[in-house]
């Protein structure tokens, strides 16, 4: 490593890598914003092979640094720069924002209990043990409306969606057993497409009992995953009004990534629990940021 | 972490990342012997989403304190403990041993040039110098007997098989372009089976020009793969006979993950030289090791 200091547009060389059950991450400490990264740059610390690997980095930078969301300064000192494995920009992750919370307070950057996180998608606010599960506000939930009948279908065999908005929509079915799903190579077919003009995360679920239920989720965009957050929010909502669990209410929540746990509130309001796992810090060779990329096989 | 000194078993909480061609591990330094990894704490750290991330995992042990490879220890100070990424046990791998070599001049465990390593499959003999790529010597080739009426079929198409012993088995096929292969989710199609009764390696080739040539490879048991170290010395050893090259020779072969070199002495002799890149060093909480592992989704 250079011993100049580090300027800004420089790469990181101190990262850690994180996960949320199973929704990995490369976590790029930044208390000077010195790391704006590029798509590129993202692309390459998330290799699973060439580089550290994840599903995508979460950056910790002072919100007071970053003009994007310098209206949430006030409330939130760390700002959740979350970016997809190929560098695109999103606004808030589940599983993200937990991880990044658990590192603020092993690192010593936020004290445990109530803490306030800044993120493209406005302020979340979280309850952040010294150590154990992590639980997010995650707002409310509402039935998503002209999805009354609409239907998932899985090659012969279909089901009546119970269409939650989470604000992002969601399709969730309820089947007899996971293995209806079948492989999920593909995205499950959605009967009329236009019930969900943006497209839609489906969620397979199995009742096991009041407060306890089993789910595979097909993410839009990305397909079947380990995890998803406001999917697990969405499963719990729509099999609580299935179950007709009164107010307020714990669902358990078993994904094949990890278990979490969803509440709703008296008023309506949910938050989503769940653990968040540092595996260790990285120390990458800085050399390594500036090795040729392989030569591609043509032919 | 414990401030006692480590005793046999205990779990390493120093590691390395490293690829080979995108032949990616786990570098496990042992510099004491004191980590003899079981099958699940191997599968542990190549977890990609729980854990590190990695093909397989490289223990780097003094050949004196192995058993199993005692006999090697007057010639080869390391021994390359390989293990894939299950936890079985691996004699070599060409990809493997590049990376083992480059840690250990890193680390100062070695002074660069030439070097001789212990594996289960023998000692492997390298020229690592201090930094750039790495040649191993991969003894002889020579071809497969009974399979020289055999052919590879993918679809309605199908290639006369140059069957490769090198000395695992390999069937080399020529194609004009290396989408001809489709897209390798199956094993291809071997005709006769008989004719590799241990399965068989198949690589697809184009030929760009004498001493240049680019192929993809299906590794039997594993899949497609970005690459394969006795792979592309088999595509040299049989494009350098259907060329009519003169000996020496040196072929370039581009992988998927990446472009080695192969060369034939006038002895016959071969060796495979390419990149091997640490990406950096880990520091694993010690507690992770104890996390809990996800509750699977039942149903």
């Amino acid at each position: 490593m250079s011993d100049r200091t580090a300027e800004v547009g420089e790469r990181p060389t101190h990262v850690l890598k994180g996960h949320g059950c199973g929704n990995d991450f490369v976590i790029v400490p930044d208390p000077h914003g010195q790391f704006d990264l590029d798509d590129k740059q993202v692309a390459k610390l998330c290799d699973r092979r060439f580089g550290i690997g994840g599903d995508g980095v979460l950056r910790v930078v002072p919100t007071r640094l970053c003009p994007e969301v310098l209206d949430q300064a006030a409330e939130a000192e760390w700002f959740m720069d979350y970016r997809n494995a190929d560098g695109s920009k999103a606004q808030m992750c589940g599983n993200g924002i937990r991880v990044f919370a658990r590192y603020l307070v092993d690192a010593g950057l936020a004290v445990p209990g109530r803490m306030a996180i800044a993120t493209r998608g406005g302020v979340y606010h979280l309850v952040v043990p010294a150590e154990g599960d992590i639980t997010v506000a995650m707002g409310m939930a509402s039935q998503a409306p002209g999805t009354s009948s609409a239907l998932v279908r899985v090659g012969d065999r279909s089901w009546p969606v119970h269409g939650v908005d989470c604000p992002n929509p969601h399709a969730v079915v309820f089947v007899d057993n996971l293995d209806d799903a079948g492989p999920l190579t593909d995205a499950p077919q959605v009967e009329p497409a236009e019930a969900f003009p943006e497209g839609v995360n489906v969620e397979f679920v199995v009742v096991h009992r009041e407060g306890h239920a089993s789910m595979r989720v097909h993410e839009r965009g990305v397909g079947e995953t380990l995890a998803c957050g406001t999917g697990a929010v969405a499963v719990a909502w729509a099999a609580s009004r299935l179950q007709e669990s009164a107010l307020p209410y714990v669902w358990q929540i078993d994904q094949p990534g990890g278990r979490v746990e969803v509440t709703e509130a008296a008023d309506g309001s949910l938050s989503l629990c769940g653990p968040a796992v540092v595996v260790g810090s990285i120390e990458i060779r800085s050399d390594w940021w500036y090795e040729q990329l392989a030569t591609p096989a043509q032919g």
